[in-house]
């Protein structure tokens, strides 16, 4: 198999499982025990706590462990607004193509009387900085836009995005599940109040995940219970899962940058491979996006049949983001680029990993390449472009 | 050393650390993915909710996966409140000796204008199924009493206080946490509508558990974002946890009734050695508590100090619950049965488990027995009661 989709969930590295299952013979107790054993446990979520916030430059108490980058999402932006609402601020800023662990809260929030700007996403999946400060009222109390996208891969602004943040007094949250470990991220340098990361998606183990909040920041419990997390996230703290994903993390930094050149070589040829089908296009900016992401619109397609057919010829891929899949609607992320629904249909996410090959990137641009060929072959949108009886978008 | 913390956090199962290594490095899948590796972790998503579902008798879609007790607690608690805050019902029916994670949530919903009466609980740590109805009012929309106590395990009436909600049409939770794969539960015989559990407290790993709600009860979301868990709880499933959970959950479900035979004979044992303590007390019913649960309370000493010697001689016990160790408030579960500060204070709980053994057994009475006339040796106030000057409570 060869497994494209590592936007939607990495495998563990073996370092990581050999920490789960150390700990899972050997050091099980409870960390807020008094007793040595239990006290161990204890000492080993600090020092994932310390390893993890050493790699986004934060300090170890900003760090909270969920279960995962959704968990962090709503946290996050639940008590960003709970601060604003004590304030008399109920306005928020964000992006029309947000995961949507943070639009749907933004809905639920809406139903409370906040009241919610999302930015335009432009052609190139970018968000321009002077649009959110041009947004930013004396009521906002918050702007969170994702740093890298789960679709298309696009990187923000976001240091110049935290900055214009600060000068307005907003906090600035962002969704880096997919940027954490991949690209550079620091939240000093890049000016960022609160953070969501999942472990997963860096070759952790899933159900794991962390939230920065700047220490200045109060936040408000999503799961009300015991004292675990200095209060703020009740329940017993999954000390093998979070040493996991800490030791996960710092590999993965450490790998980030040898990496990334392989990726992005590997993308920017699979992306020179893919762009020669006839009518496809490349969604988002071509150079600010995640070293691995490839995504492409081809005109006259389903993006599932595509996908069957890819993993039929041992492609594992996506067309879009894993957790709305099931789903008949077009990517909310392709339409904010404004694709129009009959092409955003037929998109193609390709993930790739550390571990792909040269070889496997000629397996996949040869294979999409036949399999849309194939499907345009009895596809009635494609035989009415083709006799100029609709017009080619793309 | 002799691990008598079981009500903490138990030791994961040999057969669930196998389940979770091989998914970790066999099927990581998302389950969301359409291809066939993602569908894959897809069906031992399904397999592990049918096992779940069948251990509780339950239907597999009435299983929602969380990331713990606490989480599906909060969550139980919040969707039975939403139901009733639309029907204008916005009382709950609660008792004081509930986990944090239910108390909590409970004075969160008190300040969003619910009322709360919290029934008080009787010297034997049990509730009187006749007081919970007469606390039954018209607008009364959720009973949530707890199974078993986590720290006297004392195990509730819950059959009987199930089928006075359903006489009154009044949603029913239980805390099961300390229950389930110890003692019988059986939501339909049960009557149970809603029941939360996790997975470490029955040798599964930490950071998984599991909500069970009737399937005619709409729940609302914690975790807001993906489809996942039929959109009523967003992010990744953590599928080699999950199945993790039900590979335990079996395991210590088919073991169980020759485990509680076991553990009945040893914790009657350690009962009727602690009780030779002078001036020592059981906290809870005798009978009507779980099989590994002793929970005695010391007069003239101090908790924290016993555990500490305890610790010493290589036993690992506790004072309570382990989410509020750190905590100087003595425990609001003696509280709640009656013990007045000073006795709360001098608390010790041994939650034993299936390999604790007879040997165990001895080594633990006869240490308890020396740290408690050590420590009474420069104790205060066992000064002053010996003097007479105090009188004794126990």
């Amino acid at each position: 198999m060869i497994y494209a989709d590592n936007a939607a969930t990495t495998k563990m590295s073996q370092a990581a499982i050999d920490k789960m299952i150390s700990l899972n013979n050997e050091v099980w107790g409870n960390p807020s025990s008094l007793y040595g054993f239990g006290q161990k446990a204890k000492e080993i979520l600090e020092e994932a706590r310390k390893d993890v916030a050493d790699v986004i430059g934060a300090e170890p108490r900003e760090i909270l462990f969920t279960s995962g980058g959704s968990e962090a999402d709503n946290q996050a932006i639940r008590s960003a607004a709970e601060l604003g609402r004590k304030n008399g601020r109920m306005h928020i800023i964000s992006s029309a193509f947000e995961h949507h662990a943070v639009l749907h809260t933004l809905q639920r929030l809406e139903k409370e009387g906040f009241e919610v700007t999302l930015l335009d996403v432009h052609e190139n999946g970018l968000i321009i900085p002077e649009e959110v400060e041009a947004a930013i009222r004396d009521d906002t109390c918050l702007v969170t836009i994702m740093f890298a996208n789960n679709e298309i891969g696009t990187i923000q602004p976001i240091r110049e995005i935290g900055a214009i943040c600060h000068k307005h007094n907003v906090i600035f949250h962002t969704d880096a599940v997919q940027a954490i470990a991949h690209i550079p991220v620091n939240v000093i340098d890049d000016n960022i109040d609160m953070l969501s990361a999942s472990a997963h998606k860096f070759h952790g183990p899933k159900g794991v995940g962390f939230l920065y909040a700047k220490k200045t920041i109060r936040l408000t419990n999503l799961i009300e219970g015991g004292a675990q997390e200095r209060g703020k996230r009740a329940g017993t703290e999954n000390v093998p899962g979070i040493a996991a994903m800490a030791t996960a993390l710092k590999e993965a930094n450490e790998k980030r940058e040898e990496n990334a050149k392989h990726l992005t070589a590997m993308r920017d040829k699979l992306i020179a491979g893919l762009s020669a089908i006839p009518h496809s296009a490349l969604n988002g900016d071509a150079v600010k996006r995640l070293p691995g992401n490839v995504n492409f619109c081809f005109e006259g397609i389903e993006g599932e049949s595509l996908l069957l057919l890819l993993d039929d010829k041992g492609i594992a891929a996506s067309s879009g983001s894993a957790c709305t899949s099931g789903s008949l609607d077009p990517s909310h992320v392709l339409l904010a680029i404004g694709r129009v629904h009959d092409v955003a249909h037929g998109s193609l996410r390709l993930s790739i990993g550390e571990d792909t090959t040269d070889e496997d990137v000629n397996y996949m641009i040869q294979s999409v390449k036949e399999v849309v060929e194939y499907l345009r072959g009895f596809s009635p949108i494609w035989r009415d472009l083709q006799a100029g009886k609709k017009e080619y978008i793309l």
